[in-house]
């Protein structure tokens, strides 16, 4: 019998091998990898190439990254060891410039190291190697209450809908809006999975449907234009999808395509759940109108192959990389604190004070 | 300069040359490409193999086809001329068994010939010419007059969008959903026109893009999941698509995915038009639910490659060819006799007469 993804998780600290063990996304579904990642190089490149994707692993990895960069200067004075930290810092984060989780992380761990400052260089190590441990584990944990409340939401032998991949591939393990796929699968849920591929660049297909049926969940591969039907046939109780960003009002932006989803739950009367670590709240946006959407090479959309290249040469292509859904289409939004419903305003507001941010 | 596709028609017979003239659809956009068909076999094999496609192209070529092959019993005796184009007709038939063109248009074919019957051969095959002409010619103003129809529902410097491809590319000239724009563009009414792809076969980037490129018009190519985001931001004032099968109650089967863009339509409030000759409403259907779906292999969401397979190993694929875009939801359906409004029981029956169907 194949081994599960669950068998192992997105990635891993191997602390004898003194290595970070990850899954090559980039041969996923094909071939599942695992690759070892010794230096900072590696693991530099690793997550340039989006050998390791998604905002909380990036995150995950770049902090063990971090951990493993420091000890290639074990045997140094606490003031190289710092250099060298600092140095290091600053490297993995030119991996993915634009990856707010990469910074959060790298500057975690370095904040942590200045803590234990004149401890000496082994019990500052033992700092940092418990400091990426605990990242990981705090990313695990806010994807498993977010995969308990969101289990809370349906109900055995429900059917589910999630668009692009906001799964396990993304995160250290469950991912958010697998996460209640995951548990009610441990629990005999029986839940029929429907994925949209995700175009244009499948994420949908290639992970979120080769993670799930890895893990032995009942899954069925749709084209994005396929949701109406499914719908309308009455095969979804409830649509997950993760976000990228919540404003204040309880606007989210996720992959491109959500918001449709959205509009056709609602004219379907199908609950629409977005699943949302608190970090991806952004209180600074007041509504999605505040969000910026990256626009992406229209070559995505026309350079996959079918037989010839598949769309006219020069035309003229619009490749937004998200969308933005209205608040009001939105069911409720699932955190690692709670399931919250609208008005957004005021359940986001009280989160907040909850959390301390 | 380029040619423009309004330079040549979809398909035309060559008298001097005695063949069948097409573009070859398999080629598209790679390659403009003119075949010229002279044998029964070689037109059978374009039709088997989507050379030409779209419901009215395949009935315009099949009745050219009917006349090509009638002329190769010229010389013979009319006992023996009929005996060949019976064959001819029940050869082309197979080439499609399920296009309802086709038949149709065999049948037209044979039936005219039956008309002349005891005139002579020469007399019968030019009978057969002037039908197969017939036919072609109807089928272009047909959708010349759902072209002005529908530009007269639109205004200058519109943005329009249209789903697959319901273009000049499936008929002989205008197509029925393209049909407005090119009029359109005719009268410089400097339309932009959004493309879906149109997944899983891509009608839309590969035949649609190309068509309206090849004119002239401005048109953008959109993922499908994109439309909501192309609507939302104000970019679009109408949508034309054509369908498959008008149902008696306005019910219109169209290409997977339509469904979804008319609610989306409804949703942010754009009017939702449907292109359809007479000849697709089906009065025996009392519903969409009375219209069967084409299901097809699971092959064609998986099997574009994109590096390697796309998908994993084995997933279960749900592909639809089709689906059921509710009366509630179109705002018109658009038909050589005049533009149709809720309730559409009352206004099909009354068209139904008209037609004298």
């Amino acid at each position: 019998m194949e081994k599960s993804i669950l068998d192992y998780e997105t990635l891993a600290l191997d602390e004898g091998e003194r290595a970070l063990v990850i899954i090559d996304q980039t041969r996923l579904p094909g071939r599942t990898e695992l690759l070892h990642l010794k230096t900072q190089e590696e693991i530099w490149e690793a997550i340039r190439k989006l050998k390791v994707r998604g905002a909380p692993a990036i995150g995950d990895a770049a902090a063990i990254g971090m951990y493993l960069a420091a000890l290639e200067a074990e045997g140094a004075e606490e003031a190289d060891f710092f250099q060298h930290l600092r140095e290091a810092r600053a490297y993995l984060d030119s991996s993915r410039p634009t990856a707010v989780n990469l910074m959060w992380a790298t500057e975690r761990m370095e904040r942590a190291a200045e803590g234990a400052k004149g401890q000496g260089v082994a019990a500052i190590l033992e700092v940092l190697r418990r400091e990426a441990l605990r990242i990981k584990q705090e990313d695990m944990d806010i994807c498993e209450k977010i995969g308990e409340y969101g289990l809370s939401l349906v109900k055995k032998g429900d059917g589910l809908l999630t668009h692009c991949n906001a799964g396990q591939l993304a995160t250290a393990k469950y991912g958010t809006a697998t996460a209640p796929m995951y548990l009610g699968q441990k629990k005999g849920y029986g839940f029929k999975v429907f994925c949209d591929e995700t175009r244009p660049l499948l994420q949908g297909a290639r992970l979120t449907a080769y993670e799930l049926q890895s893990a032995g969940l009942d899954v069925t591969l749709i084209c994005d234009n396929m949701a109406s039907t499914v719908m309308k046939n009455g095969w979804v109780q409830a649509i997950f999808v993760g976000c990228d960003r919540v404003a204040a009002n309880g606007d989210a932006a996720n992959k491109i395509g959500t918001s449709g989803v959205a509009i056709l739950a609602k004219h379907y009367g199908i609950p629409f759940y977005v699943c949302a670590p608190s970090s991806t709240i952004d209180f600074s946006a007041q509504t999605g109108a505040d969000i910026p959407i990256e626009g992406r090479p229209g070559e995505e959309v026309t350079e996959l192959w079918y037989r010839e290249r598949m769309a006219p040469k020069d035309v003229k292509v619009f490749n937004p990389a998200f969308d933005v859904t209205e608040a009001s289409h939105i069911t409720a939004i699932i955190t690692e604190w709670g399931i919250l419903r609208a008005p957004y305003e005021e359940s986001l507001a009280t989160l907040r004070k909850k959390c301390g941010r």
